[in-house]
């Protein structure tokens, strides 16, 4: 598995702890998209956060199907453990993301890396990903932020293709990796999401996000909620570029309170 | 032959006449690494300024040879008019940026662009068209800038491979497009060049580019020229992403003087 990690100027000499975020990329993307096209290097160096990007799939498994569409099998892992074979073996990026490479982070980089100061962001998929690391697992990561994020894969046409794929028919078992749904038994520490959405974002419009629901469900249970919508733009890295600034902004005064 | 356009906030309504930067990409590009990669937007959309991308050769003509190589033929046209058949024909990109799309963007966006403040800048191949079309111009570009250009073609290998293919073995017709013999001649209205270049960029170490012949050059002649040489960067697009705000201030200065 490749992923990519930033280091700020400030890791430099090794005699500070520093905090982490974790960017999970979206549908057809790999570990490149964001570095290449967000611009969030700069961000990161005044803040003095490193940044972390694992690619969207596993890769190279060849599973029969892995490569026929766009959305399901390669680069598209949706970040949840596969319980259905064949995808159950490979197809287990929750576990890949939230305990084997969370660890390699913590080992590979401990002289700079601060345990306790560990946020989460993603776009599309990879704010689906995002927010359900968190919710699952609380207290893993202390802020989370979401650009465009599939709020609610259980309703969805993405989501119910990705499930049905790699969890099966059973519906309860969707419930565990769909934000909407988890956030309602959420039972961790005090947590504020942060989800952003384009206005003119075509997938948006189509409702494979359904930012609403998840909205919705976080007043139900009353679990702080921020939805930007942001007038004019679409799901692109152009929209992520433009606000990536205020996310870097947002997690940095969590992370560094 | 597609171009990239950017038109800032300031430009809705178009009761005010804005500066134009025309962007110049390096070998192997289109119109597209510039805007996808550089993050640019956010400068203009500060400064007020149009941003303008040509693509960096025709396309589609199909001479025998223009894709046997990535610094000759298609995506590497160097921005001159070529005098040996058969690229003589079609390999016309000095006449096309400094003529047909120059008179293009300001008849087809008069409503917006000011004509009297437009600048240009370059990367690489693209900085070398930037040098040259402003020597070869006087007046036609009122601001100057470079990342890593091609300083001195007639006496780099990629210059040499370009010139011979493109102009024939005479090398006075390569003079005419070579901004370190075009400056000694230069007599138009005074101008600064700005020139940037990563110190730990493997092109300029295997003097491609060749920034300190430029520099001597303009100083045998009196030409103003400012030379930043970046410790640890590289020729790529994360290098221009850094210094893109600097350059952008620096046309700023001079085109909303």
């Amino acid at each position: 598995m490749n992923f990519s990690i930033y280091l700020p100027p400030q890791a430099e000499g090794g005699d500070v702890k520093l905090p982490v975020i974790f960017y999970l990329s979206g549908l057809t993307c790999t570990e490149q998209n964001f570095i290449t096209k967000s611009g969030f290097q700069r961000y990161a160096a005044e803040h003095g956060i490193i940044v972390v990007g694992p690619d969207t799939s596993p890769r190279g498994v060849k599973i029969p199907g892995d490569d026929e569409s766009w959305d399901f099998g390669v680069s598209a892992g949706f970040y949840l453990d596969a319980e259905k074979a064949p995808w159950s073996n490979h197809y287990r990026m929750g576990s890949y993301l939230n305990k084997e490479l969370y660890d390699l982070i913590l080992k590979a980089f401990c002289n700079v890396v601060d345990p306790n100061r560990i946020g989460i962001m993603g776009h599309s998929m990879g704010g689906h990903g995002a927010l359900v690391s968190t919710l699952r697992n609380p207290g893993l990561y202390k802020s989370v932020s979401a650009f465009a994020p599939i709020c609610n894969p259980s309703a969805c046409p993405w989501g119910v293709k990705a499930f049905t794929g790699y969890l099966g028919e059973d519906k309860n078992k969707w419930q565990d990796w769909d934000a909407t749904e988890l956030v309602k038994k959420y039972d961790g520490p005090p947590l504020t999401l942060l989800v952003d959405q384009g206005a003119a974002d075509k997938f948006y419009i189509e409702k494979q996000l359904l930012p609403e629901n998840l909205v919705e469900a976080c007043r139900s249970v009353g679990v702080p909620v921020i939805l930007n919508l942001r007038e004019g733009y679409d799901h692109s890295y152009y929209y992520i570029s433009t606000y990536i600034g205020e996310h870097m902004d947002f997690h940095a005064k969590i992370l560094k309170a």
